[in-house]
């Protein structure tokens, strides 16, 4: 487990949150994906909440089967940005895909955002699961690069972004008025990278933030995920679905950091949860069936399409076992769709069965404030995770939250009641990153 | 002259502002470029003063002889998102390539400004002029494409983006909870392109915003560039030396809009300027030599070989005649570089003459604030303008202007005193864009 002594939260925002059918909940706002004064009042909420960071997700190609709130939504570097201007505290996260961007745009962007909030930026790294997102960016289905050479591809790049970030060094901009010197250009690197898939020179033409340079996320529970993660990730945003599952992730990316000479702590394990909150356990299976009563069977198997390259489930008999897929789901999400494979198999489940609980899944974390207190604290004490993302399974569930658990784990001391920092590495706990070209360690 | 009643106005920021050197000078904030506390000033100033819009420029590449406020500045899209927070009517604009970016994410990303804005957003559209920006983005410097390609590219990537933000038309999503309908299925629409350069299937994964999609910006006065603009922009930002050239090239795009079949009035043409007020002539005079003072021969020369692809012109003699460059520029800043070595021919100049000319003109608005408006109204009335970008020639320009000139303007009834709409599109006067997939023109 973490020395960490607290544990650390993000907020997930997602338009309506929930599941696909959410929308359709009398107290959902239904345009909530684009709707700005939503996502302030969010991540505002969240500020008050003293979480660590507000997570955006995103993707790179729908269709018309897609999940409503990705059908239209905000983008997440311009949301985070705006969201950067009406808060002062809180971290700013968001996914942006190393398979169909340059790292000399992405560097820059979430620099500027890095600057802009000084120095509440994050990067969750994703390698774009959808085969589909080839088809919007200008290549032939078949040039979707499999699974392992994303990940190489992903971290070629994060070693240029990384390079990219430490062109200058902290204190190269001199900009002294009398002798006329901007900067001390024996501290402007030009990275001259040349490998496999990138070449880049440099330098980047913007400086080193206040946090040094902005966080990395990584989201992938693959091995080559894993890998990555461990290797290159100053944080961690998983899905897990038991407590038990959790704890051997989290040993193993723990483990594996420590394989490539990383402190453990270095890195932050946060899975993703989606509560839901009643003032009785009655009161949250009641909010809990009010929106798993929304979806529709169709829904659902539209849902489940999504992970297996957008299969059509509707050619399978409901009520028979859930059909053999073969290799289907491999190169999209593929820890997902292993794990729905194994469950399906081991439970005996039909069809119906696997596409409802896919799309709708009965939260781990549900009941009264204390018993999700209860259950955040045994994960965070157990070893299971060092904080959480958390999304929202119900209309209002960041407000509730935020009003009735973040009291609880403050007064049981497990939980910030003031930031500690003002830069999101500060309030993670993670170490400022030296800049690759100083000699000797800057204590900040 | 356009049947417009109103002058428009936009805002560049663009750091510190002003030469190169201004950042020396004693009120100069130094690391304006990367201060959001300023940028919010500023804006906050040009919504006070009900500006259009503000600009954000751009680039993709610096070495150690850049001017300094490029070495290290926000990106355009991040800062504007940021912006967009903290301000309500003034349009959004920022530039970006279409040389090294990808249709799906610009039209992403632009749109999604255009939501958390409320309709304000714009693009200026630029190909980028410095061979240097390849070598960041990961081809070979022979890779660069030439300017007669560029605009090729440029044009069909205009296409992509325009057919990308038609995806939704207006009202696609029907957000019905009884019926459980997110949106019409006959109103989305795949672009299905295949051109020469992109292949982009489409839907974008956002929708139409209040101004239906960005405003469009172009900047390039070559040839090329005026017919890019002539066919696709909304707004042209140039740089125009005199009058009389103003004139000319207020005439030639609007001609060439009207050859495209074009309502010559759905373009704003906006030279850019930089204005110098003081309360007296002598005032402003001496402004102007404070800061033109700032510049060292050294800085001009630097500056100056920026224009022709980084050349080095301190191999020549200060004094003697402005050398024969042959080609040298044609492929970078062209309409800028066959101005200077015109102007240095006809005119008989040295080197040194050129350089610092090139790096502190002597700006054509300068003056009080009187002689200010009488200038802007004079090309506004006589056909050479239909508004202005104004930056900072001197620390607090903005300011100025908006503070001594704005009221000048208003008082002629040549300039609003309040906004006129909410939206970009709205204020600079042009028409809403009906959804290409619409057969009844959409009244708004």
């Amino acid at each position: 487990m973490s020395t960490r002594k607290q544990l650390k939260l993000g907020a997930i925002i997602h338009g309506v949150g929930g599941n696909m059918s959410s929308w359709k909940h009398p107290d959902a706002i239904v345009d909530a994906s684009v709707n700005f004064k939503y996502y302030k009042q969010q991540a505002q909420k969240a500020e008050e909440g003293k979480f660590d960071l507000l997570f955006i997700a995103d993707g790179l190609y729908i269709n018309e089967k897609s999940i409503p709130h990705f059908l239209n939504r905000f983008e997440p570097i311009t949301i985070l940005s705006a969201l950067a201007a009406v808060t002062s505290k809180i971290g700013l996260v968001g996914t942006l895909s190393t398979s169909y961007s340059e790292p000399f745009t992405v560097s820059r962007q979430f620099s500027s955002l890095d600057h802009i909030s000084s120095g509440r930026a994050g990067w969750n790294v994703v390698t774009s699961p959808l085969e589909g997102s080839a088809l919007n960016y200008n290549k032939k289905l078949e040039e979707h690069p499999d699974h392992p050479k994303r990940y190489r591809i992903a971290s070629e790049y994060l070693q240029v972004t990384k390079g990219l970030w430490d062109s200058w060094e902290d204190d190269a901009f001199v900009r002294d008025k009398q002798s006329g010197q901007f900067f001390d250009p024996q501290k402007l690197h030009r990275l001259d990278h040349k490998g496999d898939f990138f070449s880049v020179q440099g330098p980047l033409n913007i400086g080193r933030s206040k946090q040094g340079r902005p966080v990395i996320f990584q989201a992938g529970s693959s091995e080559d995920g894993k890998n990555l993660a461990a290797k290159e990730a100053d944080a961690i945003f998983t899905g897990q679905p038991t407590v038990d599952d959790a704890k051997r992730f989290y040993a193993d990316v723990k483990g594996r950091a420590a394989g490539f000479g990383r402190n453990s702590d270095e890195i932050v394990v946060m899975p993703g949860i989606g509560p839901i909150i009643g003032a009785t356990e009655e009161e949250a299976e009641r909010k809990y069936q009010e929106v798993a009563n929304l979806v529709t069977i169709e829904e659902a198997l539209a849902y489940l399409g999504r992970y297996f390259e957008h299969h059509d489930f509707t050619q399978y008999e409901l009520d028979a076992p859930f059909p053999e897929l073969g290799e289907l789901g491999k190169n999209s999400f593929q820890s997902t769709t292993d794990r729905i494979k194994q469950n399906a198999k081991e439970q005996g489940l039909t069809l119906r069965q696997v596409a409802l609980q896919a799309a709708t899944p009965r939260p781990l974390f549900i009941g009264t404030p204390v018993q999700i207190a209860d259950r955040l604290q045994a994960w965070y004490e157990s070893g299971a995770a060092d904080g959480f993302i958390v999304g929202s399974g119900v209309p209002n569930g960041l407000n509730d939250f935020v009003d009735f658990v973040i009291p609880i784990l403050q007064e049981r001391g497990i939980y910030r009641t003031e930031y500690e920092a003002d830069t999101l590495r500060g309030n993670l706990g993670l170490p400022f990153p030296t800049n690759r070209y100083v000699k000797e360690k800057v204590t900040h």
